[in-house]
């Protein structure tokens, strides 16, 4: 079958690998319809990553069940399907406590819980960037939907994103009438504006500095704000009368950039400490890594320096990590169905798989309007 | 009346002060039966605050009701009471939602929210290491404690380090049958330790080096860790079988030492993320703080380079700050009562508001045996 | 001043009353600016609860703050306010835990927690259906307002029936997704259908006989479900795929009736348990009594014989009882002003204080297009 | 294999059936160490439900799994295990959400969400009163234990009564410092009391008549309540200052009985809403019924007449129905190795499989210091 393939920082191609097949009496294999270009899959574009050569990329993948393992007793060929980025057996601690997320059996990797398909550090597992998926422990990962073709660029945002989104926002702890300031204007942003809206904020920020991301936030009722035009901290006070938003999610990851280009991965951080109230709550879904080959001191990664006696005496809190895509999934499918919600608004590209390559150049360039890049196999 | 007065660097005296009045319809003064000294009571005595010369030390309060104003409703004369060590109005954004420690309306110093008695940069409150002590919003303050003398040692826990050490595991996110590493063998460390009990937890680990304090640890069928004796990390993942803690309590602060006696503000913080498991809590009531008097460059005291790529990549969670006592210490009190709960088992002198001057010394050299001294005025 | 004043069973008139004042500290007075006649106003009207003649009547009151005793700190002269229905001290067991609804301090009729305006059985405080009204413990009861009126059709649902229908899904334990069905289509009923939108459901549906409530629910995307044109557990398991709902809102209360006329006050609870699923909650806003004035044997009036053997057998669970509406007011207050809700949309009447009689009346025979009636003193 | 075999009312025997063995893939086959009879083992025997002659009896199982099908992973030949009373595929909707309970794919019997062994109406599964048991889904259902034979009478309570009863508990809202009262001294009742013990509880009532019973209750420091010596509602009331507790757990079920022997199935719930003070929790593990064919009018049975209009005037809530083991038995299995818990003090009597017939006779004429019964086959 033909796959989207990983041979090098800054190099992906599009070719020939070996069928996806059952391989265990519970795996299932789906053929691919939809397939996404994630923000996460250029930290391993970069070289930022120790993602080995040949790895088949993809974790953002929907299609529909062509193969089931005997095991497998809930779905059957032809079923349409989304399959979560988490690779989760449903029956070790994490899993049975809702963190499918960090799933302690299917990554044999030492010192990390949690696996999905076709990333660095999080399993032997191929990725969806390709014609045909293995998924194991189908009964329990994949996720129903309705037979057809309908709301496809908004069912594929349940593999990740959106849930993404959702979390953060849960993990802030925002309750409904909270206000809440998104940093990031990216996909997992969007979502999380999006998210929060839905759980019922009286008011949400999205803070970026490109002009088609502040579009896309204004265009779901969020304020857009502009760090380019000031400083962020002071456009969210200014808007709360001085005492900042109930709530914070973090949506950019260590690789934050300031005005002049430099990376400050502590920057976000600080941003939202300020911005966030006394006893408020932080989601943080952006990626932070303990250890970046693509720097000097690859150790010192981790190692961030933010305002934490600043975070401690505004009695805030935080929660952070990989989202468990299983715990809200299902809802968000149901909110999709019933029309109340449309999470494809962001889709800016539909590709096929051939076009990988270029789409991940200019994803990664951050080019103008590259909002969401979906392949259709 | 007489009072302990902070006069400058590691110098309190006991003097004559005006006495405590009713000043607003809503106060009450109280005459002190037992007042606690605490660990944070250290930080201005080593003149790491900026609090000012003069001030009346003393938040850990209890005793009986003298004066009352006309708005008071609930307490009158005669009545014995605790005195959470949070001043909070009872209506305010915060105080409605639990947050008593995060009033908006009783500290006016810019930028704080929350007001105490007798602390730096909590608001123009004396202390109660004194005669009598003035309490605002009485009504909502005070905790109505059973007429006469009995439990007096467990009741004055009640003011502060017990339920700041319950909300320390309460942050952490324990549920009954986790296992918890408590950061600390002080005070607030083994109230944290014996809370965890209280709420069902199925390990407790204590790491100090004090062997005063590992025994308190032991006395309560907690899991003593000496660190003095070797990495405190090893010894819990050794005794969890390799898997870590499910939450974790920082009951240390900025101050935290190595073997060498050298500060190392990110050193427990680092060790948190390594005893909790993946998508455990860590609940922080240890005092971290944006600037300190004591170091040469007082700004970057809040700035601390800990290991936050591994806390994020662990998908853990941290709660932190000052304790709503209100939110804890009506149920504390009424399980003391019950007799299920000895909380003052730390308590080592029992001494006159007299020799408040010695005891502040011994206490601040942590010498052998000083775990918490009462002052009885 | 002039108020609405009840005098027996289906007569209320507007007379002359001694003014509202200040006789406590902690007491404000307002000027009403609006009034609103409640659904439950009509069970004293009905001669159905043994609330005494000359009671002023009136729960649902917002306006203007005119006077305040001494120790009221937060509110002064020209404040526009909320008032809750609820009468709370703010620091009682129950009013510290949230229940401001069944404050244990404010109503001294023995056997009853909670006090209200103008209503049996809650405590001996006149109604705001008047021109003026005193409010105990005013900085804890007020909810401050923008100056001005705007919204204030909006707003005066804040005293009780928004946030009552907000409460009863937060009893339902609804979760964003789910989805839910809400018996009755009256005031209450309505704003539980709005609010289960804010709070993220997925499907609402709303049971009613009556054109101008099931048009209502329409307005706001609910799915309307008359029950004059068939079972309405039928209508809703085939609308769910023969699962039911999720969640269910009891907003009818025990003078449930019949298609003939007939009161079964364990009709809406039967069908509760049909229409939610297994393992789902029903939250119970509608009123029901221990005992009923207006029933040959009044003392049987609570004991209900609803089929608890399959409530039980599903799994349900089950919340009920007056709001607490400070738990949800200072939120929706928000929701309000910016802009993302707009509860004022069931409104059908404006009128003077001396139209009350005759609103009264047309209430009470549920006339169509009665639905919601405001009273501007 | 010899096993229990319903053969009509009042009437088992031991006699020889087919070997249990792997049917399934995801299958695995045990062999017993111990089996306990259940209280809800009566309502089949006295020929109340419509369980078919010939089943095996027996779903509190425990013991050494013997073979597995070739989807099982987790477990091999030689584990010891506890087994769930719920059988539970893991994977669909209330399973998901922890309400393994009511999976709605494992009992075939339409209307019945809910699997279980040897239990009507919850599917076609022998129970466990054998010397084999087939577990379907083993993976998910099976709970691992150290190996050996240490804790067997504690650890044998973990596959129903001990998580029935702490689930009581939980679904009554019972908080650290709560108090409560558990109807019920039956072997529920009691694990329901020291569950409300290991919660934190303050004060623990345990109402009950038989003196073997109450005995036990006063061993775990519970309050024992004889309703033979007076009114229980008014024992509790004096007990608590007349406010009642904050917290109830019915452990009692539909055929409670009064002095004179009558069964009254509104007598507890009746007894708990005056127990109970306004806003608190009621949670019910002892099973009501829908039908009854040990009644004349079978189809009445769930139509139970209590005082509801109490119940919601007191703003109390309620959870009921059969206990999702998975979700509190690995932490109370945590809980007994750690030593801070041991169940297994109800145990009255240990028998051999043979022994059955006489042990269901003796115990359902509640014979006394008949507590808990264990086979070991």
């Amino acid at each position: 079958m033909k796959a989207v393939v990983y041979e090098g920082a800054r190099k992906v191609t599009v070719k020939e690998v070996p069928d996806a097949r059952v391989e265990e009496p519970t795996d299932a294999v789906i053929r691919l319809t939809t397939t996404n270009i994630c923000g996460s899959d250029l930290h391993m574009y970069e070289g930022r990553t120790s993602v080995e050569e040949g790895k088949v990329l993809g974790h953002e993948n929907m299609g529909v069940v062509v193969a089931t393992g005997d095991a497998v007793s809930e779905f059957k060929e032809g079923d349409r399907v989304s399959v979560p980025f988490n690779i989760a057996c449903g029956f070790c601690k994490n899993c049975l406590t809702g963190w499918t997320s960090f799933c302690t059996r299917t990554n044999p990797t030492p010192g990390f819980d949690g696996a999905a398909y076709g990333y660095a550090n999080m399993g032997p597992y191929d990725g969806g960037q390709a014609e045909y998926l293995r998924v194991p422990h189908a009964d329990f990962n994949l996720l129903p939907l309705p037979q057809g073709t309908e709301h496809e660029n908004d069912f594929t945002m349940l593999s990740d994103i959106f849930p993404t989104g959702w979390h953060g926002v849960v993990l802030s702890g925002l309750q409904p009438g909270d206000s809440v300031a998104v940093y990031g204007g990216g996909p997992v942003g969007l979502m999380a504006a999006h998210a929060a809206m839905l759980q019922g904020a009286s008011k949400v920020f999205v803070v970026d500095r490109q002009a088609d991301r502040l579009q896309l936030a204004k265009s779901i009722d969020a304020i857009a704000i502009d760090y380019g035009a000031g400083d962020p901290v002071e456009q969210i006070l200014d808007a709360t009368g001085g005492v900042g938003t109930d709530r914070g999610v973090e949506a950019v990851g260590f690789q934050a950039h300031d005005h002049s280009g430099d990376e400050h991965p502590e920057m976000v951080l600080d941003n939202l400490v300020k911005t966030v109230r006394t006893t408020g709550g932080i989601g943080v879904v952006g990626v932070y890594v303990p250890q970046d080959p693509g720097q000097d001191d690859p150790e010192s990664a981790g190692r961030i320096g933010w305002d934490y006696g600043t975070f401690f005496t505004k009695g805030q809190s935080m929660g952070t990590g990989q989202a468990p895509v299983k715990r809200y999934n299902r809802q968000l499918r149901d909110l999709i169905i019933a029309g109340s919600d449309k999470p494809g608004f962001i889709v800016s590209h539909e590709l096929g798989l051939d076009e990988a390559p270029g789409a991940y150049e200019s994803f990664d360039q951050r080019r103008d309007g590259w909002t969401k890049v979906l392949l259709h196999p």
